[in-house]
């Protein structure tokens, strides 16, 4: 008898859904109790329903689990969604409204007024959504989102950056791993040799989202951050690991020394806390001038910081810098986690 | 006996220097008729100097040449330069004094004063500093150099933009290829699976070289176009074809369809000249929202356009876009001979 | 009015259709008149229909053609087939059934005793099947097949070995390209940086088809060559072109100089007969110990020739050899369209 | 101040040296003391000396280090040679006749008649040539090799084979990884989308080490293995992981399920010592059709077992099967510090 929380994953045979049972394999407080998918794969055990591309073995406790359908009589208090967007956006209300702690990777509800899209490190304060969603919606659950993979990236960067010197502006060009494509995703054809300067709907959630992290709680909503953000996405032949070129410009004087030292020192609410997946320091500054890589980095801190290297002058804004962090860890199952820790540990659970 | 004029390839075992030889291949006007290179290879037939590394065979007229060192006693009337910057000054230099026409795609000598850097349908005006440098250096010779191989598909589309609607600011961000560091250039190590975010030099050079090439020749010298470029430079898994996010604020009011226009029809001079390394047209404008790709598009117009799509609006300064050539063909190799040509077309050899 | 013979394309939308139809541009004896496809595209013009991914434009006489389905009712005497194995079977013996002349790239009816498998430089005394197929089946019209895109490099180089030395055993390993696969075919995330050691049916293929191809038509029925074949198939990070590392044994004493002074020699009757998709040479015997290879190799001869290296002696049977042709082009749509020629040339259409 | 042997690595910046340091890292038994290389680094601290390409950070008791020249005067009873072949063989040699045990990854000693060349699963019995060898070189020292990275895993799955079943011969097709060329080492102008059918010498020693390795020995030297084997060696775009096509004839009669589990099952003395470095079991089998894959198994315990898949019968001779493994792990430094608990085991270091 274990007496850990018991979470489940939805959408646990997709790329997301498998990432999240990787990372929750020998998780301190949560422990899966139940997968859900697809009516197609219902009713099968774990490892025979899904086709598992993951670099470690299907974690012994899942494998015989029997895949159950997406419908809220799931034996746990928590799920984990890596749904798709065409079927995440009513299957996590249903949930939501059902009593369940939804803890979503999908697009869908990561704009609406009343769901929090948190980065623990950045904005923990936006968890104040949390009553008026549940008044809003009359449920006793809720859902709380994390940003897309690219957005996460700029966002967390740029956290502390507006706190201390006010952004004003910000490019950001990303240089994007296939593995954010989900499987099968992107085919070989397409990318080996290349880059594709286009994902659809990308450039809207970064501008978007990175606006609402940034923003402020007024007490009742969010109110957007109040500068403009420009970006343009293209995909490249990378496994793991998002890379973007970031342009930025300040209200308030800053080096770039200070700013990398900022970025090194900052602590946030996972760190004093010490949540189970948080990095020991939320942004590995590098400081060689061909970093950070995404071959090379991507697995640091757990792949759980977003590294951050070429802090410079930039003859139109203020600074250039290069953003790099792993898309499916930090970036997609790994901050629902983190989501969830911080939740657990602010006692919004019970 | 050939009534071609002959020309030599200075460092004609390098990567450039082999792509001249290639590009030269059947040339109607050229013939080349001297290999150059270091004194290690000196006295050697070319076919057994060279590590070829070309998809089409040495031609057959070149495998026989003896190479010779570099020292300005070759018989021909041009030389093009694929020197490697640590000797192209001085020889680059000694050839002019001597009365060589000198064709250079090293970094050398582009932002001396006297020196055209050169995009024919951009800034063929710029020719007319070559009697100003004769002058200076007393020689009959001269030296013409062409954009850094990121300068130029830049350079290249902001040209008619530029004159039709004033450009203000310039941001990019560039994928490169991996061809564009030569042989043997970037290890597989270091690449497979990457993004290496820095190129040494490479974003200075996109900064000062488009300011030049926009710039106005005043009769004497070249006013550097009066707007700041902020550049990039990333490198990719790509073998051909170098990519680049830009963002753009003009002075006049423009619509992104006005500008896709305008690159559509442009004619240059090369065009209206019919030169016989000239594409049709000069901008390839794509309409499908993922293209240009550089695995699919690079060598489209024999790799001597610039491939140009995506244009829309950015939030922050006016309008995004993206470009993509082919950095050994227009980027390097395939700009000196259209540089000859235009030379030659305006009867600037005698 | 064109004089050309019209032809059809069957899976007209997929990476051999379009194939197909690329290879037919400006074809002096063949012209792209109908193109068929699944129900889903039919009613289109072609160039909304397909999702054109080679690097040179949708031929300008194919864009408007409307897509019609795979029905027996086309305006053409010739039809080519790229379609999937799943359809192609039924569709095909239709298609001959109705009077069609059916040139198929699908492994369907390859091995049907009375259906051809050919490779014009090799056994094209095998179209003597023809009236015995008509024959069998009743029809006016008849299938032509040509080899799996693996086994067609293995069995064209085998061919005058075996005619000149006889082959008793043959081994093979091949590392094959993503393109074989069709699009979107391989996903990235399976191969970037990584090996699949299994491509479904493939091995069996080549151990059959191989017989089949080098066997002897009795007058009636081939007769299988009598040696055995052993392969492995392996799937690469490559865009384009099968690489081989072949071994084999022979009955009759040979030397190395002699097997590549036999292939580099060797006139077939596409060669004698000037075919127009024929190679100049049908074997490219490349002396560097480290090719032939794809990268670099893929497009010589058009990617019709079969590049051949590395001929050595191997410690268990007599000679060890590389083989690397172009899987899409001579292993597929070009295959079938030295077929049709072939069958022209042979009086074979009337 | 620590109780563990003190090591010293030779050739320590370069990428087999690197991967010495990195596995030694918190290493039970052994500690980096010493660090060697070439005199161009000699005395700069190991930090600045060397360019550091692992994905995990320099360890902090090694970062400090001098570098010191290759000489036999280093402070340590154990050397681990990661040395180029050009300067391994007298080096070697040096450091043994003054005393030191060196490990050795270079080709140079491997053949010698009276050095061990070991995989501790398969003829740990061939340390009987070290008494030998002393006597031979009037040395205290001794020099014990590991296999060719390639040899590695082809050996390794032989030996429980043959003990079993006797071979009779084998037939081996690799497709290996770039990092076995070291740094820089293998161009991607080179190797992106492409396959190289030659790497230089490779064969031979395939073929000869892995009958040195399997042979008996006799009391005073080893009786090589009596069969032959025939190997092609293959470069593709691939980080780590050396993917091996491999068939096999047996004296005995064998099923592909005896030899799977045979194995599977199989426990060597590294199993029994529980060495420290020691995989649980040495042979990953596996089941899935399409497996063993480099990107997906490499790092499988810890890289140190040998991944078997596909075991199924030859047409030519009686099994094939797909091996691969970790060239620079298993394949290099980690067969190296293997051997060195092997040694320290059984009381070799007196």
């Amino acid at each position: 008898m274990s007496a850990k929380i018991p979470v489940g994953v939805l959408g646990a045979t997709g790329a997301v859904g498998q990432k999240f049972i990787k990372l929750l394999e020998g998780h301190p407080w949560f422990e899966v109790t139940e997968v859900a998918a697809s009516e197609r794969t219902s009713g099968k055990p774990y490892r025979e329903a899904v086709s598992w591309k993951q670099v470690t073995p299907i974690p012994e406790s899942v494998q015989p689990l029997q895949v159950k359908p997406c419908t809220p009589d799931l034996k746990c208090r928590i799920v984990f969604s890596g749904l798709d967007a065409n079927v995440a956006g009513q299957i996590e209300e249903d949930f939501a409204l059902a009593g369940y702690v939804v803890l979503s990777n999908s697009k869908n509800h990561r704009m609406d007024e009343d769901v929090p899209l948190v980065i623990p490190e950045v904005n923990p304060e936006h968890l104040g959504l949390i009553p008026i969603q549940r008044q809003n919606r009359k449920s006793t659950g809720y859902i709380v989102t994390n940003a897309n993979c690219t957005t996460m990236f700029l966002a967390m960067a740029l956290g502390p950056i507006h706190k201390e010197f006010i952004i004003q502006k910000v490019f950001m060009v990303s240089m994007q791993a296939v593995s954010g494509a989900g499987y099968p995703g992107v085919p070989s054809l397409d990318i080996l040799g290349n880059v594709i300067p286009y994902i659809g709907g990308e450039e809207e959630k970064v501008e978007n989202e990175t606006r609402k992290i940034l923003g402020t709680f007024n007490g009742r909503s969010i109110d957007p951050a109040d500068f403009q953000v420009s970006a343009q996405c293209n995909r490249v032949a990378v496994e793991d690991g998002h890379t973007e070129s970031v342009s930025i410009k300040l209200a308030n004087k800053a080096t770039a020394a200070e700013i990398a030292r900022l970025l090194r020192d900052y602590e946030g609410i996972p760190q004093k806390l010490r949540l189970p997946s948080a990095p020991e320091r939320p942004y590995l500054v590098m400081d060689a001038q061909d970093r950070p890589q995404p071959r090379f980095d991507v697995n640091r801190c757990n792949g759980m910081a977003t590294c951050v290297g070429r802090i410079r002058p930039c003859s139109i804004l203020d600074f250039k810098l290069t953003l790099m962090g792993h898309n499916t860890v930090r970036g997609a199952a790994g901050a629902s986690i983190l989501n969830a820790e911080l939740i657990k540990a602010q006692g919004l659970l019970e």
